[in-house]
């Protein structure tokens, strides 16, 4: 009999009225797969419209947003399930996870856009475009010139495969790159790798943080008033990893009194940014609707490249790529 | 007895309360100078502070606003006048330079900032930040995803030092670039290099349109409504040569119509921009206070350098380098 990996039972779970990037249809996969293996069976449904009886059946689970109920009650067979989002701190923690089963997310598939994302943000904060956008707002023609990016010195937290890119983008166009990772390991785009516990003091000379780590219980409200005082006056802030990393109470003061010149946040507590919050007429504050890292095209077929590479590896006895790491978190 | 250019008089006028990045002083000049020559005299003063004795016997003039008048009337033994801005062209027609006397601009100076600035600018004309800030000030989340770089089509009309300078920064992040050139020439960082005679054609497949020529007869409203129309729906447009180049009562309109996505425009027919302005309040467009080029430090220490690589090849007899032609306005 063949191996659960060899002639998977695919079940694909699409979010009704979702934005179309993120759509799998069965096309997608077979094209995806067609190196690698040939489904035995193969149903793409959306959440509202769910064949219980194929979800029951199948090996490899595929979806966007992840129904926990589901998949412990119905997924007894389940071995694999390829979550298309990089971050899934909202599946958090992972006790309803059954310890045979492997979940695999979408990190990576952002690096190309997020990298030309991030170089664009730097810049702008490194030219104090949020104060010049507030300053239009009042008409106000005032010109302050702003050094070239060599000699700014900028801190990616979190370097991983968004971080990363953007190091990379960054220190090829000038920028002195300071690289926070847990293991403290080198990293090619990195000048200077500290680990967690030297944030703080390494923030003194930090003229703009860039945010690219996971959500997790050490990273909720990393950024406060006590790091946002430890900066250099006028620094810059920016975050695209998730809201909950930066407590927006401290960031709204620290920009209102000129300590932060410039903050750009793509990514908020609750997404779409509520109507009536604050931070969309916060001075010197851009707001960015979560755009930092997915590309219209492609990102569907990014993310069963993932599952792919990860059959090839089952089938050679290697270990998968992207598997979370329950206890982290990511 | 010494020539002009190994023992020169040389006569700095600076502008009262103007910028101070712009402000030479004699410290300055004497250390640009070091390794070629030791001024016979050396003079630095204020417009409204002139030593008109001093002046009549320089040789050499140094001045980023040049007073015709003056020149003409007092300026008896000028060889050289060395302009510290890259653009003369609020001193055309050029009937009262004596053709005994050498005007040379600071082309050049605004590589490194220039083509950073122009780098961060394309990409948010790609990613549509002009609109992303028109919507925020309504407090609207649109999300809108964006192609990355690669496959985007720019187009560089004006492929001198700051033109080049961008273009090679855009290339080397992954956009296709065309330029525009009068000679036509190949230049490593320009994909496709064009004559002004196929703007019109070439529009028609370009996606953001960068304008970095001098301001001349043949470029004062290159830009406008037959321009605007010939460009593909959605295409942004990038102005860092001078506001005349670009016409904003047809800009305004193809704004409001969505013809283009988005303008970033760092110079103005009148700068400061008036506060009346309708620039100030148009959809989908970044004013700049004439940020795009300059840095804070070294700029006079740049265009110094200019003159100092100048007097060594006077002494070697090698033709001067960005020498002003007068029919041809740059």
């Amino acid at each position: 009999m063949a191996q659960w990996f060899e002639e998977p039972r695919i079940y694909v779970e699409n979010v009704p009225h979702g934005e179309p990037a993120y759509e799998i249809s069965a096309d997608d996969v077979v094209t995806a797969l067609s190196d690698v293996c040939r489904p035995e069976a193969l149903t793409c449904r959306y959440a509202d419209d769910r064949d219980l009886e194929a979800f029951r059946r199948a090996d490899i689970f595929v979806a966007s947003k992840l129904d926990r109920a589901l998949i412990t009650t119905e997924g007894e067979n389940l071995r694999l399930i390829q979550c298309t989002s990089a971050g899934v701190e909202k599946y958090a923690p992972f006790d309803w996870l059954k310890p045979s089963v492997l979940l695999t997310n979408a990190s990576g598939v952002h690096a190309q856009k997020a990298g030309e994302f991030g170089l664009m943000a730097t810049l702008m904060l490194q030219n104090h475009v949020p104060a010049m956008v507030t300053r239009q707002r009042r008409h106000v023609w005032s010109r302050q010139l702003r050094a070239p990016a060599s000699g700014t010195r900028v801190m990616v937290f979190g370097v991983g495969a968004l971080g990363g890119a953007i190091a990379g983008r960054l220190k090829a166009n000038g920028f002195h790159v300071t690289g926070v990772r847990r293991s403290g390991e080198p990293h090619d785009a990195v000048d200077y790798m500290i680990t967690p516990d030297a944030f703080i003091t390494e923030l003194t000379r930090t003229d703009i943080l860039i945010l690219t780590c996971p959500l997790t219980e050490e990273t909720r409200s990393l950024v406060s008033f006590r790091e946002f005082a430890a900066m250099p006056p006028g620094a810059g802030l920016l975050n695209l990893s998730r809201g909950q990393v930066v407590d927006h109470s401290a960031l709204v003061p620290a920009l209102k009194r000129g300590q932060l010149s410039g903050a750009i946040l793509d990514v908020f507590d609750i997404e779409p940014l509520p109507v009536d919050s604050e931070l969309w007429d916060a001075p010197n504050l851009m707001v960015f609707p979560h755009v930092s890292a997915d590309s219209p095209d492609g990102y569907n077929l990014r993310c069963l490249a993932i599952l792919a590479e990860n059959l090839e590896r089952a089938r050679s006895g290697k270990q998968l790529r992207n598997v979370v790491n329950p206890e982290l978190g990511y």
